[in-house]
């Protein structure tokens, strides 16, 4: 028997509960998401309940209670993940769903992808929304060199650390730095940014991607700090900050 | 008057004048995608003859003699852009296309983007294939920590020493590193890799991403020594080279 093949479906960026994101499936994410996603009957999901809405949404094939949906939360571990495995060896076709956006980006996806390799099965990537990639694209920085280095500490005086090490390897490398963080702390990050960096750095805040409200502004830090404060644009709310050091 | 807004359009990743792309734009694009690059009459594109077969292909709303297409080559110059903003601050919405994949991101639009911000203009980025998200989402590798780093220097031994440096790195930082060539070059970067990366790094080749014939391998270094030469699968084809150090 042919082993199945494992999907790494993006969903969209918006709260997949809330009333404006239908809009947003057949506005944000190609057909092949969409075919796919309705023609499968096992998924390895981040939250069992936004996968739901997200399957309904996207208008799945067979009856939902028919659907095996597998949580494997934010930090999957190997032992609920090589049940999927079997059942990939076993000819089934498996999709993974993450919250928001694309599997494997700054979200679960490549420990199964990394068992599947493993195992000789196909993993095959859909086109979707990556916010990381959206903010950089917009950003008008240098799309050239980039990294994202995952979450800054929490605490004073490490996360000023962590920025100024970014900061210099921005110089260094002419490299755009991508940043993100959950949401409640986006503002201590963003004050955060402002006292650290160097007054000519070019600083980027990218807010509700891909909806309506959607904003994404680039000044230098010396610019930000004379502008009036833009944090109630992000607070609780997903964003993606960037910025590249001259 | 309100000025216009700068949309970055992605295209597919397959060669838009080859015929294999026609099914593509509904399968990979968004409908997003398609709506507004039909609705626009100014395009600032990396390659006039690609983004004509391109405009065709998604069927624009206005005859397509009657569209302004500014040609602003792979390495746009400030003189060339500059009218394009002026077309923005008159109120025309301008879009950018690249010869495939997403604008700003390893290819040209950064520079408009930059100009835009700068004069006040709304940047919108559209969604669609990137090959560089798609190869890491597929990869297995960490999509927690990566960096894109651009070319790797053309002769020995420079180019072993860039490597060295990016698994150094990659080790240091837990990084995933990506990497893309000029396509007649990737059998000669793929050599140097094998040559120069530790047995126990993880490396992966992405060919073809989105085509049928699409393939994403993951491997040790150690493996794919032993495994039957590779190197015909994307000799001169585009592909993704990603590896992360353990």
């Amino acid at each position: 028997m042919n082993p199945g093949n494992l999907y790494l479906i993006p969903t969209t960026l918006a709260d997949l509960k809330a009333e404006a994101s239908v809009g947003l499936v057949d506005w944000s994410l190609p057909g092949q998401v969409r075919s796919t996603a309705a023609s499968l009957g096992c998924f390895a999901v981040e939250n069992a309940k936004s996968a739901r809405a997200f399957l309904k949404m996207i208008g799945i094939e067979r009856p939902m209670q028919e659907l095996e949906i597998v949580e494997v939360g934010h930090q999957p571990q190997d032992d609920t993940l090589k049940p999927l495995v079997g059942k990939l060896l076993g000819g089934i076709n498996v999709g993974v769903l993450v919250e928001a956006g694309c599997p494997g980006v700054a979200d679960p996806g490549a420990q199964l992808a990394r068992l599947a390799h493993a195992a000789g099965i196909r993993v095959i990537p859909l086109t979707g929304p990556s916010s990381l990639m959206l903010a950089l694209m917009a950003s008008g920085l240098d799309g050239q060199r980039f990294a994202f280095g995952g979450y800054a500490p929490v605490k004073s005086p490490l996360r000023e650390a962590f920025i100024k090490k970014l900061e210099a390897r921005s110089r260094r490398e002419s490299e755009t730095q991508l940043l993100i963080e959950t949401p409640y702390r986006n503002v201590a990050l963003w004050g955060a940014l402002l006292t650290t960096l160097q007054e000519q750095t070019r600083l980027t805040r990218a807010i509700a991607l891909t909806l309506p409200q959607e904003s994404v502004l680039t000044r230098t830090v010396a610019e930000w700090r004379r502008a009036p404060d833009p944090s109630a644009a992000f607070d609780k709310q997903p964003a993606v900050f960037l910025f590249l050091a001259c």
